[in-house]
């Protein structure tokens, strides 16, 4: 099993729309596809999309027809701005857009910027997992032997070049021999939760209970759940965290319940041009994602209905963000600065 | 547009689990089929679930054989026990049964007791539309003009004799020319919210907004949502209430938020034998509820998973429960007493 795979001259991605009914890869040899994917949420995870936004625009570098330098410049700047347009909340994407970007716009011969782009590519996919190891080791402390942990969405191998933010941290505990047993919220609409992390973490052994997002509550509030951990697709200045919607509201219980609720992420995910969580721009997804569940529709026609893909949790409902190049603990009260600087 | 009805030789109940897809009635001559009804929740909300085992009683005593009193009273006691066992969390259901079972008691005539069933039967369903209709009295004030109000689960007409009771509150602010749009949240597992909520109150033109469980506290949190409210499955002597899983959530969020919390509920839902909301039995519904959304598997075989149909929110988060029989405030300083002496 992989999320995505850098081919040389094609992008292999896990189709995480057919998951867990359906393991299919499919092999896009045009930007266009790769963009598309992201897009329709073939790939997602904020680290993921990052990587596929890099890839994307490498493989795109090697089919620009031009010869002349600035032609060339202004194709590639012209895709990278399909990128940055497929989804808006998740700012890996951008950070990933950006690193690419700074090669074409330094670079003064063709053929080098595409195999620079290429390595870059591949760069920003091996730190990724290097990232997420860390973020594991950094963050398996915080988790005891025995405890039962709450988390929501994907934020596992699927959601990035593999082993995962939050699920890393539970696979490094795990590791350690920590018996740990994840509570895994099904996470409507998309069902990231039932379809993937369940699907990731039976894969590995790693015992797992779905429940409905609206059973958190009730587990943490009968002494179930001792922790709760999820990912993050943007961390804003002060430490307010955009993540999949019901976060939030997972957040609000656990302080009410006296639970520790950690978020993990790679310093990608920082945005310190973002002062808050006000600041964020919430993607609103299309009404189908909630009125149809595969075939079967669930609502009746002629009513409104919402579907904000994120929510924002401000930074004094979490206990810590464990990130590759150490942990804030606390939030609220230092904002995410100690991480920019190092 | 009924959900249940009585028709002197059987019971017709409106199967909501095809809802909103489609409107079907189904025609029960023997009790047993109207106790699966109760079970397989073609027809489902605690109050329903009441008159429809008091219907199903008077239903079985038409159908028992014996001329023999003692007999007969001892059938129709094991015919209670059956509707007793048909699900374990709504109080409604055994206030109900009690109604029916002390006919039975009383009784020394067979024909006599079967006309009184039908009879007692009959008020149960018509007490409960009344109730209703008091309800929305006593709860439209707490409602303003141009609000937005958050519901859970299916406390209307189709969970009632009519009307509704959080719903009925809705419906009765509305009567008295008050703007009010509803936020429906899906309710998952079962989706109650999405299937019935929205269906019925778009029949009525009251504006609805579906959105899923995970997404009420973004809706709070960003100002959208002005009120809460819900119906109750049992209310505990201490004013703790058991309602819909997810129910707890949107409490602890409402507090967080600063938003007003009501129930809305008739007085056979009150239980002051059951001291706390501790001691209020939860019912664990089957976990096909939770993979299969009709029949759409969405979920790995393999794992665990739990499906508890309630939860339990304590008093303190409770601003108001509203009755037929008047409105406590602030439950949690003074009990459900003043209700259950009235």
């Amino acid at each position: 099993m992989f999320t995505i795979k850098w081919n040389g001259d094609s992008v292999t991605i896990l189709d995480q729309r057919l998951l867990p009914m359906q393991e299919v890869y499919n092999t896009y040899r045009h930007f266009r596809d790769v963009a598309d994917s992201i897009r329709n949420m073939e790939t997602r995870g904020a680290p993921a999309i990052g990587i596929a936004a890099a890839m994307g625009i490498a493989l795109a570098a090697l089919t620009v027809a031009s010869n002349e330098i600035e032609n060339f410049k202004e194709e590639m700047n012209r895709i990278c701005q399909i990128f940055a347009g497929t989804r808006p909340t998740a700012v890996n994407l951008f950070s990933a857009i950006g690193r690419m970007k700074k090669i074409i716009e330094k670079g003064n011969d063709i053929s080098q910027i595409k195999q620079q782009l290429e390595k870059e590519a591949l760069a920003v996919y091996q730190e990724d997992i290097e990232a997420n190891k860390a973020i594991g080791r950094n963050g398996r402390t915080y988790l005891n032997d025995g405890d039962v942990v709450l988390t929501h969405c994907n934020a596992g191998a699927l959601a990035t070049g593999g082993y995962g933010t939050a699920l890393g941290v539970i696979r490094a505990a795990i590791e350690e021999g920590k018996k740990i047993h994840v509570y895994a919220c099904e996470t409507r609409p998309y069902l990231q939760g039932a379809r993937l992390t369940t699907w990731e973490l039976s894969r590995d052994n790693i015992p797992v209970t779905l429940i409905t997002d609206s059973m958190s509550g009730h587990f943490m509030r009968t002494g179930i759940i001792k922790k709760v951990i999820v990912g993050a697709d943007r961390i804003a200045a002060n430490g307010d965290v955009a993540n999949k919607i019901g976060t939030y509201t997972h957040a609000v219980l656990a302080k009410e319940n006296g639970i520790p609720f950690y978020v993990a992420a790679p310093v990608s995910t920082l945005d310190p041009d973002t002062k808050s969580g006000n600041d964020i721009p919430i993607e609103e997804r299309s009404v189908d994602e909630v009125v149809f569940i595969r075939n079967e529709q669930i609502a009746p026609e002629g009513i409104f209905i919402r579907n904000p893909a994120f929510d924002v949790t401000p930074a004094k409902y979490i206990t810590a963000i464990i990130t590759e190049k150490g942990v804030v603990e606390n939030p609220a009260s230092s904002g995410i600065g100690k991480l920019i600087k190092s």
